[in-house]
């Protein structure tokens, strides 16, 4: 996702320079590697105060377990370096009451500019070989500011996923936290489980393209799937269980052999489905 | 289905000559209205004993509810009619066991020759308008044959569809509604509970391709999906009481906090699912 933000910004001209920190050399190796074409200076480095001097806007895109510890370390080289007018930083991680409760009080309590967003973009395909400058145009991406925050920061912070083709809708973390783990999280784990039991009897060389699109998000890599279904564990178990009882009314429709409620009920998901593509046939 | 089927014989100049019957005649018209191109002669009727005059090939394309009515009439006539050497009956419906115990005694008795298939290829849309000569292409098509029928029967009618670019597997009835309420039904099931579930507090606006790909099949048309899922209930039920199994251990992963179990969990389904598209990154 850093990797796509920074082909965007290259792509559309949006910076004069992008500069990428990796933890590791491997990793800032394949950044200065690839042939990103364009204007716009690229640097990529394992030295942080490096990537962070005259940044004036500073995106975290590490997972949210180490998120603080980032921007302590971030943190303490702004404090040390020129302030730059309007300068923010802002995160990408796609779970948003933890940012705000770890991570926003880090920059707040230094008076530093912090935005929280979610880019709901992204695929199965993870790295900087994947990653794509136009990943963002047509996403929506959350933005979950603290209430009562600077609205002109805001307002800069918009402008850049705009810029990026993004349309922006503000709200709560914890109501972001709530809606995504309906649209984006519960959809990976029912795809994990779904994936498991669909191919259990070894009946993989019978599976359409029903299967393969009802399945697909099932391959994104597990390792961040788990601490994103981890850390938004509550919301997540809740929206399980309300598909656990959906199911449940589903076997009984099936149990009694009801026609008319198994039409009512298919009929309804279809309306929904149609509703979700602004298409209806 | 039947219009694909249609299409794809014409397409491939696999006969002289193709002849669609409709119950109605606004169906009729509409298949007549289309633009076929090709040499191949159409023609489409209401009038049963036009189509089956002289026919080789005789596929079923309703649903498995009037299918045995409709054998019923086809047998009248082609008792009637001079006997082709090489003519076989074959159904196209997406449940098996069914059709073996209705429909393939009707033609045995007659001493008319059946092969029970299953393509299993389509999309959520449906009608004369959405069917294409390519849909069977790369699909796999599974033919249930009676244990002990004509193998040279079974042979034709896998030559058919190995014409339309099918890969043919064969299987038993009971089998086939096994594997199929695995890999095709719940997906739908678990699809139409999904769109219900994740956009229920109205975070449609939300939605990403993740929830537009797990949720696709949702749309397909309700009634003909509540007619596949009561016709195979057993075998759907038995795979969704498997699926709330399986999402019961996910909860309780998640409820204890289990990153080691919820990783092992989400690596396992992500295996499975890369094995499915035989691509590993």
């Amino acid at each position: 996702m850093g990797g796509s933000i920074a082909k965007a910004v290259m792509r559309g001209g949006l910076a004069d320079a992008v500069r990428v920190w990796g933890r590791r050399s491997s990793g800032v190796d394949e950044v200065l590697a690839g042939d990103w074409g364009g204007e716009v200076e690229l640097m990529a480095t394992t030295d942080l105060g490096e990537v962070l001097s005259g940044a004036d806007l500073i995106v975290l895109a590490t997972p949210v377990g180490v998120m603080r510890e980032l921007g302590e370390r971030v943190v303490d080289f702004l404090e040390e370096a020129d302030a730059i007018p309007g300068r923010v930083v802002i995160d990408i991680a796609s779970v948003k009451a933890r940012v705000m409760v770890d991570v926003a009080p880090v920059f707040e309590e230094a008076g530093i500019s912090f935005v929280p967003c979610h880019p709901m973009a992204g695929s199965e395909k993870t790295g900087w070989a994947h990653s794509r400058a136009d990943l963002f145009h047509g996403a929506v991406c959350i933005v979950t500011p603290r209430v009562g925050g600077d609205e002109e920061t805001v307002g800069r912070v918009t402008a850049f996923w705009e810029a990026l083709g993004s349309r922006v809708v503000k709200m709560g973390a914890l109501e972001h936290d709530r809606a995504v783990a309906r649209v984006s999280h519960l959809p990976h784990a029912v795809a994990s489980v779904l994936v498991r039991v669909a191919l259990c009897g070894g009946a993989g060389e019978l599976a359409g393209n029903g299967l393969r699109d009802s399945t697909r998000v099932a391959a994104g890599p597990a390792e961040m799937w788990s601490e994103i279904l981890l850390e938004n564990r509550e919301a997540v178990m809740e929206s399980m269980v309300d598909f656990q009882d959906e199911l449940s009314e589903m076997l009984a429709i099936l149990e009694r052999k009801d026609e008319e409620g198994l039409r009512w009920f298919l009929s309804h998901a279809k309306e929904m489905r149609d509703g979700l593509e602004g298409i209806k046939e």
